[in-house]
């Protein structure tokens, strides 16, 4: 491996990833846990070499899919069992996916002669009780309902529901912005012992009560942001968010695309201002790079696909943003 | 708080507390979410005390009935969204339980200005391939069935279905014993920073394969045993096993009955041969605390109560084991 790309010296450059939701989940296979370890076993070949290289890692997943069926199986059997909260589910896939990606990583790294500690961390990730999103619910989660059922739920729990889409009325809760990694002491002490998983789905949402202690809420915190906390928390050197597509593009899927490989922030919230990319896909992405490259001299941000994380590592390809 | 008593000089005194069922779950209450967090906030007051006193702590907690619901809503649901093996839900479980106690117990902590991370580690713990209670699966999970339904499983899915005290059927699981705490490197790096809560539920057990690689099996591990083996390979000073009762009694509930203070290894092996201890219930922890107190000079086990643990640490109460 080259030792030269993945640190100087004794100071090895430390990654923290971003998985998205393919690193996880085939679409088309029905979702069942074995389903998902194969998945995750593909993946970790992929994310073994960054470290066999000597990168340092850090590890954030998603849990859309996984925390929805969850949220799905405690509703169902509501009459059996006591239903959960929204932040228990979470903390629950957080188990569910870290379990998967410390077995399945950690056969890889050790068919690479790695051998290095995988652990997954519970992580909490508080929000802004003021955040202005706690206003406008907009993230859907959870089963279909009718609207009969819908109206019951709104009246005996609380919860909003909006209809989605003509395929029925679900559940929506607010996304807001992460403030701050509540075990973040304990992560950043395990940079050079540990590939940490932590912030599983963005980390299960709380907020933080006058009296300093800390109470989960039933929201989502997009995972690139959350990501991008973790990174400036951990004092990372590089944020790599790992999507679909090996480099962002402008004007995307029209015939004036355009790659974008080695950009600074300026010029990419310039392409933000100018309406390129997705809310609620790309938008994230970019501002979750854009704000950790501008949070400090020499950190940049990635944003690649899983198959090009090292060439992207190595300067051959991807997106980079710079400060 | 008393420095003599929780360490000497420099060297703090290490402890692994295994927190039995009633620290968690109160009977007779619907079993919530919002009843463990009750429960678990008044166990933390008591745990918070301990390292307010300078001991350095893990934590390991049962998960028996906990995932027993997560099983059964998985189960129950099944026709909704597939149902999830045995050992991801109990990797779920420690999520759950384990998200609880970092938020209640770290509440704790600042109330007594102590200020230090508590944080949950998915744990995998090895067991051997070859241990004879994979031959007798003896351990009741998950729902009730009919006689027909229990036909179906063995059938369908290869389960081993019992009769449970003429309640209906339920699928058993071996108990095989504790051999390697797979994340004991890490959880190791965190004593002096960090409170750790790890094995819950006696771990997510996992066998090792051929090529090294682990895969998780539908197995229960008995959660004191692997606290023992946790203490074991994080080099604690003390295994403290807290349960219902102050003291552990011979004869117990008979008219000689005798509370045990401060017994040796060997006074402890003679009582478990004359069968004082309940299989199941103190049986497991006496053997757990006699192999942590045979395993190194200095070491020493302790079974007392919650409430009574800072007393117990001080040397005023408990059945001390000592080597």
């Amino acid at each position: 491996m080259n030792d030269r790309i993945a640190g100087i010296g004794n100071s090895p450059i430390r990654v923290v990833i971003a998985l998205g939701g393919n690193a996880l989940e085939e679409k088309g296979l029905p979702p069942t846990s074995q389903s998902q370890m194969n998945v995750v076993s593909k993946t970790s070949e992929y994310i073994a070499r960054l470290s066999a290289a000597g990168y340092e890692l850090a590890i954030v997943h998603g849990n859309g899919p996984q925390v929805g069926r969850i949220l799905l199986a405690s509703e169902t059997a509501s009459h059996v069992t006591p239903a959960l909260p929204f932040d228990v589910c979470g903390a629950m896939s957080q188990g569910y996916i870290g379990y998967h990606i410390q077995q399945a990583l950690r056969k890889s790294l050790e068919k690479l002669d790695r051998h290095l500690p995988v652990v997954t961390v519970v992580t909490q990730v508080v929000v802004d009780r003021d955040d202005p999103a706690f206003q406008a619910p907009s993230k859907p989660i959870g089963p279909f309902y009718t609207a009969d059922e819908a109206k019951a739920l709104e009246q005996e729990k609380g919860y909003i529901m909006k209809e989605d889409a003509g395929r029925g009325y679900r559940r929506v809760v607010p996304s807001p912005a992460p403030k701050e990694i509540v075990e973040i002491d304990t992560i950043k002490t395990l940079w050079d012992t540990t590939i940490t998983v932590t912030c599983g789905g963005g980390g299960i949402p709380v907020i933080r009560n006058d009296d300093g202690s800390l109470t989960g809420v039933a929201a989502v915190i997009d995972k690139d942001l959350a990501a991008e906390c973790l990174a400036e928390g951990m004092e990372a050197d590089i944020l790599m968010i790992l999507t679909e597509v090996e480099q962002v593009c402008l004007n995307f899927n029209k015939p004036d695309e355009k790659k974008l490989g080695m950009i600074t922030v300026t010029e990419a919230e310039q392409y933000v201002r100018e309406g390129h990319f997705a809310p609620g896909s790309m938008l994230p992405k970019m501002q979750a790079a854009i704000r950790f490259a501008a949070s400090g001299e020499k950190r940049k941000a990635i944003i690649t696909s899983l198959y090009k994380a090292e060439e992207a590592l190595a300067g051959r390809t991807g997106t980079v943003i710079v400060g």
